[in-house]
């Protein structure tokens, strides 16, 4: 397999810095090529907005997805832009690392998505969820947060962590067709001692030998849905 | 009323700049102050960082929150922060304007959000929620989004909007203690006609006339939860 880690971080030194660097590790040694974006290294522009396009359809009016799709077509995107989307193209599984900022991703990371999942490539046209542009890739969310589990489960105070994710793992990666592993989540990691987390690392070593026995997460079929995207009728729930 | 309007729209022509606009205005014509944080337009730095502090706790290891803590503490958090902090202080009512992208917010609003929503103001030690530091305040979401009513609802093709906006209202707004109105959303924007888009800002201008009246969203109490956060057995459901 040849994976992408797409890897957020302000911290080189951080548990979740470690993650990526023993999932590189791990993934090499079990033979496939791994491609690290560590974004905070590249100092990765998070915004999107005119400078990444080189050439507009349109160029009184930005309408973000369309300069998108017209940069791709034209190859005119912006040159880190397009060095992300060789990354993805290549890539038959992404690994997204990072800690949780409030709920989601940090902005840094919400940048990449913002500008490398281009409208034209990865979706568009009636090309989402089962017929999205990235079919036939894997995706999996490898995070730290602080919480712990009882914290982020039905009763829990802040309910369950996947609906809390819904954006990311239904709204993101489903949407343009990924098939998407389960999280794999390290709960707590700014209050446990050294021992836990050499703990935790070891757990996440073991998921990643387990990449293709993991049950993906289901999301609607396009099959379920007509032309205007409302339900069909007949339609068996997804 | 001082009210705060958080704008992050790249096309100063859009309708997303115009609801800004519109509301600056209409908000000012009821007698209330308003300011207003044009992302785009402050070039506003979206990604949290070593930068973000002047004076470190601890200039070998980076842990964003606990900085962000001490630098509130020690007043040497960066200036651009800083004065957003000052207007979030001052707002009663925080309105964030935005495009959904990803069905979550631009990056660089994100990147407001990660930034000026500090530890030890906003949250820290066991106040979020119904105790969180920003209790008293009102946050509302105005949003634009591509899609229609019928693609975010209960049997809708992507679920229910306001459970892809949870890790927002639920997750950043409510934990923070604001009271979170619910969204004002413009339907399907770059597909309309311009008559149905000027219903749509005579929609939002009677929203902006009714926000006493409106019914705030519910989130947990921290009465419901022990000091492990833990469910108390006898709470009632919140």
């Amino acid at each position: 397999m040849n994976v992408l880690i797409v890897h957020a971080h302000n911290e080189p030194g951080s548990f979740c810095t470690s993650m990526m660097k023993a999932a590189t590790q791990e993934l090499r040694a079990q033979g496939h090529e791994v491609d690290v974006s560590d974004l905070y290294a590249m100092q990765w522009k998070a915004v999107a907005d005119a400078a990444d396009f080189g050439s507009r359809a349109n160029a009184d009016y930005l309408v973000y997805a369309l300069e998108q799709r017209h940069g791709w077509e034209a190859k005119t995107l912006a040159q880190d832009i397009l060095a992300e989307v060789e990354k993805l193209q290549r890539a038959d599984l992404v690994i997204f690392n990072f800690p949780i900022y409030w709920f989601s991703m940090p902005a840094i990371l919400k940048g990449w998505v913002d500008r490398v999942l281009i409208s034209g490539l990865c979706y568009g046209g009636m090309r989402f969820y089962d017929r999205g542009g990235l079919k036939g890739k894997k995706a999996m969310l490898a995070i730290t947060i602080g919480g712990q589990p009882h914290m982020l489960c039905e009763d829990g105070i802040h309910g369950e962590l996947q609906e809390m994710l819904r954006p990311i793992l239904r709204g993101t990666l489903g949407y343009t067709g990924m098939t998407v592993l389960p999280p794999f989540v390290a709960w707590h990691v700014p209050y446990i001692q050294p021992g836990q987390r050499g703990e935790l690392m070891e757990q996440y070593r073991q998921r990643l030998r387990q990449i293709d026995a993991l049950q993906p997460l289901r999301f609607p079929s396009m099959d379920h849905f007509d032309a205007a995207l409302r339900p069909r009728p007949a339609a068996a729930p997804w």
